[in-house]
C-alpha cells in the first residue's frame, strides 16, 4: 500500500510526491511586509480589476492555480485533479474562479487549515495512482472576509490587539507523483477541538488548542522532536495563538525551540503594517508557503519542514447564536 | 497501485473497498414520503430538541453517523476519518455537530455532490492505506437552507414550478478496506460546467448540464452502457433536471433508459405532498442512498448502481451579484 500508518494518526506516504510547481500571489500591503521579494506577483490594484470583492478574490486563485501550473512545466490540460477550497460562503472565490478551469475539482472547507487539507488529500491522489498531477490551492481577501465576518468597511470599527489581519493572498501548489522536490513525506489529519473560546476577535486563542492537539499527535507519532525539523510553520495562528500553541505543547513534552513561527508573523511587519496579532485568512499560509518556505527548500535552507494549517470552523451565524469556535488543524511534512 | 486511471477522467479502486454500516435520518415531511419503510429514523420533530435550525441539523447529521458507525459493529474510536459537508455558510452543521466526536475530520464542500465526493474521497482513502475506516456524510435541513439561500420561512413566498424543497434528512455511509458490500468500484470526480442559467430557483436546468457532462465521461471512459446499471441515481436534480440530463446525455449518445432516476423524484410524493420539481439539498440524495438503495443492494434488487452527486455552487451573494450558477457533478459506482 502507497499509504501507511504511522502511530494512531498519522500517514507515512511512501510514494513520496513532489511538488513540482508553486505561486504566490498577493495585494498591495503583504507587498509591503518582509517577504516582498518572495512572492510571483503583488498586486497595487487590490480590486484585480473586478467589481465586487469577492470577484477579485476569484481572480487572486486563478492567477495562483494559473502560475503553479505555469512553472511545473505542464500544461493545463495535464492537471488531473484541484483540490481547493475558501472562506467566503459557499466557497464561491474558488468555485468561481476555477469554472472556465476544465479541471475536476473536489471543493474543501477547512477554513484556514485549508492548504494543509488540500496538500494532504492532493499528495495521497499522487501516491496512490488516483492522479499523474494535482493542484492545492486556497484563497482569501481582506476585503471579502471584513464584510462577511465582521464589519463593512466603511464603518471603520476598532479592531483589538488579539485581532489578525486577513491577508489577500492566494497559494497553489502542483503535485506530481514523482519530480525533484520538495516532497511530501507524511500527513497528520486533525480533529476538531473546542475550548470554549467566544471571542471572535480571538481567533488565535480558539485555534491555539487544534494546532498543539495535531503537532503533539504528530511528533507521538513519528517519534522525534521539534528539533528534528529546520521550521515548524503554523498558519494562521498570529502573535497570541502561536504564543499559546508553544505553551500547550510545551505542556505535551514537547519543545517547539526557535524553529517555530507562523505564518502570520512572517507575512507583515506587526508594528510598521499596524496589524495587531499579525495575518490570518486561508490565503495568509498558503502564499507564505508556497513562497518564503518553499523558495528556501528549493535553495536546501530548510531541509525537513513541518507545516500546521489551523482552521477556525465557526460562521458569523454560530458567534450570533452565542456558540464557541470549534477549531482544527492539519499538518503536512515537507522534506526536499 | 490501489487506483488506476480508466479513460481520461475515471478511476477504478482495485482494492473494492466496502460500505459496513450506513444510516439514513429525516424529519417528519420525508418520513410521510413513499421511503418511509427505508429510513432508520424519522423524527416528528424537526427542530430535534435544539433552539436554532442550524442546531437541529447539527443534530440530524451527528445521529445519521452515530447510527451508521453503530450499524457497522465497530467503536467509533476505530473510525480513522471522516469526510463530511454541509450547504450552511462555514459547513457549521457539519463543524459544530462533529465538534466532539473526537474523529479525524476532512471538511468538503460540493453543496449537494457532497455525498458522492465525500464517499468517493473515503473510497480512496480506505483502498490506498490511509484508512481502515472511513466516514462519510452529509446533511441538509429545509428550515436552515430556507432562510439562508431563499427568504424567512415566516414570509410565505410563492415557489415557482421549478422550485425544489430542500430535504431534511442526513446520510452517513462507513467505509472500510474490505467487507461484504457493496463495494466502490469506480469514481469519476467532476469539473464545474456553467451555461448561464441565472435562476435560483430551477437549480435542476443549472445542475443537469455537469451531471450529463459527468455521466458521459463516464460511460466513455469505461466503455460501458446506461443499461450495463441495475439503476442510475443523480441527485438531487428534482424533475425538472432530471429531464434535461436525460436530454443532454442523449445527445452524447446514451440512452439513460428505464433505470435512471433522480433522488429527488423518489423521496417525495410530488402531487400529494405538493413539493413542486422534487426534493434537493445535501440530504436528499445522502438520505434516499443510505437507505432505498444501499437497502435493496444488501438485498440484491441492485447489483451495479451508479450514484452521480450534483452540487449548484453558487451563494446568495454571487446571485445578488448578478452572476450565474456555476455547477458540478461527481460520480461514484457501488457494486454489490
Amino acid at each position: 500500500m502507497p499509504c501507511r500508518r504511522v502511530g494512531k494518526y498519522t500517514i507515512c506516504i511512501d510514494e513520496r510526491p513532489s511538488i513540482i510547481g508553486y505561486a504566490a500571489v498577493v495585494g498591495k500591503k503583504e507587498g509591503e511586509g518582509p517577504l516582498c521579494r518572495d512572492f510571483d506577483t503583488i498586486n497595487e490594484d487590490t480590486t484585480f480589476g473586478e467589481k465586487t470583492w469577492e470577484k477579485s478574490e476569484s481572480r487572486l486563485l486563478k492567477d495562483a492555480i494559473s502560475r503553479a501550473i505555469d512553472k511545473s512545466k505542464i500544461a493545463a490540460s495535464q492537471i488531473d485533479l484541484i483540490f481547493a477550497g475558501d472562506l467566503l460562503n459557499q466557497c464561491i472565490s474558488t468555485t468561481y474562479g476555477l469554472r472556465d478551469i476544465g479541471i475536476p475539482l473536489y471543493g474543501l472547507y477547512g477554513a484556514c487549515s485549508t492548504m494543509a487539507e488540500s496538500i494532504s488529500l492532493a499528495a495521497v491522489a499522487c501516491g496512490c495512482g488516483f492522479a499523474n498531477s494535482c493542484v492545492a490551492a486556497t484563497s482569501s481577501h481582506f476585503c471579502s472576509a471584513e464584510r462577511q465576518f465582521r464589519l463593512p468597511l466603511e464603518y471603520g470599527g476598532q479592531r483589538p490587539p488579539t485581532a489578525q489581519w486577513t491577508v489577500t493572498g492566494a497559494g497553489a501548489v502542483v503535485i506530481a507523483p514523482t519530480g525533484e522536490g520538495p516532497y511530501i513525506t507524511h500527513i497528520t489529519p486533525g480533529k476538531i477541538i473546542d475550548l470554549g473560546i467566544k471571542d471572535a476577535n480571538n481567533m488565535g486563542a480558539a485555534m491555539a488548542p487544534a494546532a498543539a492537539d495535531t503537532l503533539s499527535v504528530f511528533f507521538t507519532d513519528t517519534n522525534t522532536a521539534p528539533s528534528d525539523y529546520d521550521l515548524i510553520m503554523s498558519g494562521d495562528l498570529g502573535y497570541s495563538g502561536a504564543e499559546l500553541t508553544r505553551e500547550l505543547v510545551q505542556r505535551n513534552g514537547f519543545d517547539l525551540g526557535p524553529n517555530y513561527m507562523d505564518a502570520g508573523m512572517l507575512i507583515f511587519d506587526q508594528k510598521g503594517q499596524d496589524v495587531h496579532a499579525g495575518g490570518s485568512g486561508c490565503g495568509c499560509s498558503a502564499s507564505v508557503l508556497c513562497s518564503y518556505v518553499l523558495n528556501r527548500m528549493r535553495a536546501s535552507i530548510f531541509k525537513k519542514v513541518v507545516f500546521v494549517g489551523t482552521g477556525a470552523l465557526m460562521s458569523p451565524t454560530s458567534i450570533q447564536q452565542g456558540e464557541t469556535i470549534p477549531s482544527i488543524a492539519h499538518l503536512v511534512v515537507l522534506e526536499s
